[in-house]
């Protein structure tokens, strides 16, 4: 690979939903955009989180100068910490992402080592051949920043997450102008958010909620409950300024939503009214029509607050007859049933769900849609275009919205997934070698609970047909086998038909080991493997499942 | 219980999504309308479907006159084979309707012994107290009818699931009028469809995609497909009409198309044009422009036609770039992932994937939206209003729907949860006992393969962290532990934390033997739930997981 080469290297997040993270490569000098967590399907049974294989910037670390975050939500900064416990090097971030980040970092007690570097849109940064500028974009988060990035050989537009907010609530509007004068000067490549490619139209302003919450405040009678994520200051700046004017009090429930309320108020991000706040403990003592109720756990988690709330176990919040709960969020794919069951049991202490589809909406999403998407590929007229952030068909859409483009110098689209690279030289833009790349299964919090992919696998072939285990004793004297086998089986058969079962599985076993060899008996891995075979033939043949069969010799 | 009481009792479906199943009772008669299915959640292992227990009805069989079927889908006649294998009951339905069940229970050689009543809209049967007249309702399956139940405390009217359709494809509009005249005349009691409570407005008409399948046909260069659930006959019949009308080729492709598509023609309800129709097997030799195919699997389902062709692994149809795949159906929730990851296969083959919002629609739903619920509560103006299939807080909300309704006429809406009875005499309605309920598992096809609570339980324990097993061979002549013992594990730690862990848990077992009293040892209850104890303490400690732990004790 010669020095003068461009390499855009997708770590995650291309093809998949969530763990974003971009390296650029440009001779021996590397930068990685996000480094974002994902949240497991139900397939990855057991496990907590899951982050980017981190493989390739460990195998290059001495050339990696910088990890560049765009904004604060968890698929953007959630593997930090883990790319750092690997390589410690200096992040640059907006304020409030990176008081997130550090937040996170504390929890891992990595806060100490950890070398942040805050930004504001309009710096300028050098880094290595890279010259960065922080673009300011609108998003669901606040302080959320697009990248210019100018290497030698053009300039790259990163976006991060967007959309074009014309009336967003802080009143700092998308910055359009430097990325036209980007555009106008020549881009060699965009790489652009195809979240919402799908949908058709502008994406609602996040202020389309506040005739909705105006309703709800105005329709009341009782205790507000509003549910939305800890990270959509814009959405709780709103809900504060109309509780404010309505005469309610507000009150944070949930850890992460008073941890974010908490670095957004002192960051100055987000204004609270004097005498506004009630403590949790306050919340059931004041007039029922007098407060409001702020409360992280949109999707349903088990152990959030919203979900405690839901089944009467939270200790600061009761909900009664009358109560209006409000679920002013999306729906992560995968939650919905969740969400779901959530919301049944809030209905049934009585009080009111507000949630779902309805005009005016009582969410807006934060991501553009295709008009924003086609406005943002004018604005950039890229060179070459790389859709990111999306399943792998999103992407290929994002990429036919860009045809018309050809007449103002689109050269090519690339549909990249995770792990493929592209390449550009002077001679321009084509695919590259593929790099290692994967998902880590984290179990727990801690970064050392890394689970293999076997065990997953076992996991999950558990999860279908349960396991049988049977047990044989053998003399290591004579070889023979003592007494019967024991077997022992779990998530297999019902306890009712288990007896007759496991009597006639036994049966199987004894009479593998008889008519075995001599020598096939004093070989134990041959013994075990013939025990297996002959016992998942049985098993399957009496009852079309397939548990893990795993025979136990045991020498007594 | 007097004899002159009526009693709504929801077997299934009543605040759960799925397997719809209700029984009115009058005296010593009983009626019981659909017998439905649940696709399992994610969270039932191994499960592939669930139906209601019928325990209810088991223990009334002698009263059990008749199952009323509603409409053909899985969840309202999934579970007639489960139910007529209790009780062999008459079945009533419409033609359609009665078809599929047929079909369901051909797969089972039950069809012989059903007693299978052909109705059509319009006709009134008698069974013991109750007069049944059949009302022609819009949905997307055909032949879907509302009942109107007369009783000697007066009319019941169950709506079945509908939209109302002003302009359905076959021109058979909903049955307006005969639900007027019950309306005008006092219906004692309204069961209403509750699916859509959440979104405003009208549902748009089925003939709404027809514009985007114009514009799918006039733009695509090469092979349409398109995927839509195989009940879908209107649906079916548009594509067939349009495919006609622009010189494609039609083939089916799907177990489950190839049946419903045969059984709809059949009944004369699929017009298919003379010559329309091509071979599976002809469909990669027809010139790609000419041919549409029309496949089964929407949502993502493992072995289906649709996810076989996005993986390129289906006998008759292979993907090329240029093709147009269509997603034209709901995604029914839970299947957001898979249907997600069956269209990037789609497009990694290079087809073009046209799914999700957008306008004109591409799919419509068949559940009437807040307008249509108000409209049917305002012609039918029940003296008492049960909301049904629906979650809890969509029942809930659809009782809200019907508060102005008390200026003419309603006296009570009451929120049912499945197993929760209503009873009606003489001095009007109110809450009644609970009936023994709940739901049924089932692992494979057959009727046989009930899977009970606790092999699920295990199961899910199993996916969660795995199991370690103990083995401990025990002298039976001496009482004393013989060797060192075993421990099997899988799903619970990777291969190379392994070794130490198993080391220091076989410490854990020996010490625990060894602080025994000999009483304790003698007693192998005892020592296992110690060994037991012990190791989960060590292991949480170690690990923060909790594996299944299964001591063994081995005679011998």
């Amino acid at each position: 690979m010669s020095d003068h080469v461009l390499q855009v290297i997708p770590l995650g997040g291309l093809g998949e939903f969530g763990m974003n993270c971009l390296a650029l490569r440009y001779g021996d000098d590397i930068i990685v955009i996000d480094s974002g967590m994902m949240f497991p399907d139900a397939e990855l049974l057991g496990v907590d989180i899951v982050t980017p294989d981190f493989a390739y910037l460990e195998q290059h670390r001495e050339m990696v100068r910088a990890l560049i975050l765009t904004h604060g939500h968890e698929d953007h900064i959630g593997a930090v910490a883990f790319l750092l416990s690997e390589i410690n090097v200096p992040i640059y971030g907006t304020d409030f992402t990176l008081a997130l980040v550090e937040r996170r970092l504390e929890e891992h007690e990595m806060a100490d080592q950890a070398r942040l570097n805050r930004i504001r849109p309009g710096d300028k940064i050098a880094l290595g051949p890279f010259e960065i500028e922080f673009i300011h974009v609108t998003h669901s988060i606040v302080q959320s920043v697009a990248l210019a990035i100018r290497t030698p050989l053009g300039v790259v537009i990163h976006t991060g997450d967007f959309k074009i907010d014309p009336t967003p609530t802080d009143n700092e509007l998308f910055d359009l102008h430097t990325l036209a004068e980007y555009g106008r000067r020549g881009v060699l490549l965009l790489l652009s958010d195809s979240t919402n490619v799908d949908r058709p139209g502008f994406t609602p302003s996040e202020r389309a909620v506040l005739p909705r919450f105006e309703e709800i405040f105005n329709r009341a009678q009782r205790r507000i409950i509003v549910t939305c994520f800890a990270s959509s200051v814009h959405r709780i700046q709103q809900i504060l300024d109309i509780a404010s004017s309505s005469g309610r009090k507000v009150a944070f429930i949930g850890r992460s939503m008073l941890a974010y309320t908490e670095i957004a108020h002192g960051l100055g991000l987000l204004r609270i009214p004097d005498n506004l706040l009630l403590r949790p403990q306050d919340l059931m003592s004041a007039p029922p029509h007098r407060v409001v109720a702020i409360v992280s756990g949109t999707q349903g988690e088990p152990m959030s607050a919203m979900s405690r709330v839901a089944v009467d176990n939270h200790k600061h919040l009761h909900l009664e007859r009358g109560d209006l709960v409000v679920h002013s969020a999306r729906i992560i794919p995968g939650n919905e049933k969740a969400i779901g069951r959530m919301m049944n049991h809030v209905a049934r202490r009585g009080a009111e769900v507000v949630a779902g589809q309805m005009s005016p909406p009582v969410h807006v999403s934060g991501h553009g849609s295709q008009e924003e998407l086609k406005l943002l590929l004018n604005l950039v007229r890229p060179r070459y275009f790389v859709p990111i952030h999306g399943e792998y068909w999103q992407m290929s859409r994002h990429a036919g919205l860009a045809s018309h483009l050809s007449d103002y110098g689109l050269e090519d689209s690339f549909v990249l997934e995770t792990g493929q690279t592209l390449v550009i030289d002077e001679e321009g833009a084509r695919r590259g070698d593929t790099v290692p790349v994967g998902r880590v299964c984290i179990d727990s919090g801690s970064i050392d609970e890394i689970v293999e992919d076997v065990v997953i696998r076992d996991r999950r072939h558990l999860s279908e047909d349960g396991f049988l285990i049977p047990i044989i004793a053998i003399d290591k004297h004579s070889g023979r086998v003592e007494g019967l086998p024991e077997i022992v089986t779990r998530g297999f058969v019902s306890p009712d038909e288990r007896a007759e079962l496991l009597a006639a599985a036994r049966d199987v076993v004894v009479r593998t080991i008889e008519t075995s060899s001599s020598e096939e008996r004093s070989d134990w891995g041959v013994i075990q493997e013939k025990i297996r075979a002959d016992l998942k033939r049985f098993l399957n043949k009496q009852t079309q499942r397939r548990p893990l069969v795993l025979p136990v010799i045991l020498e007594v």
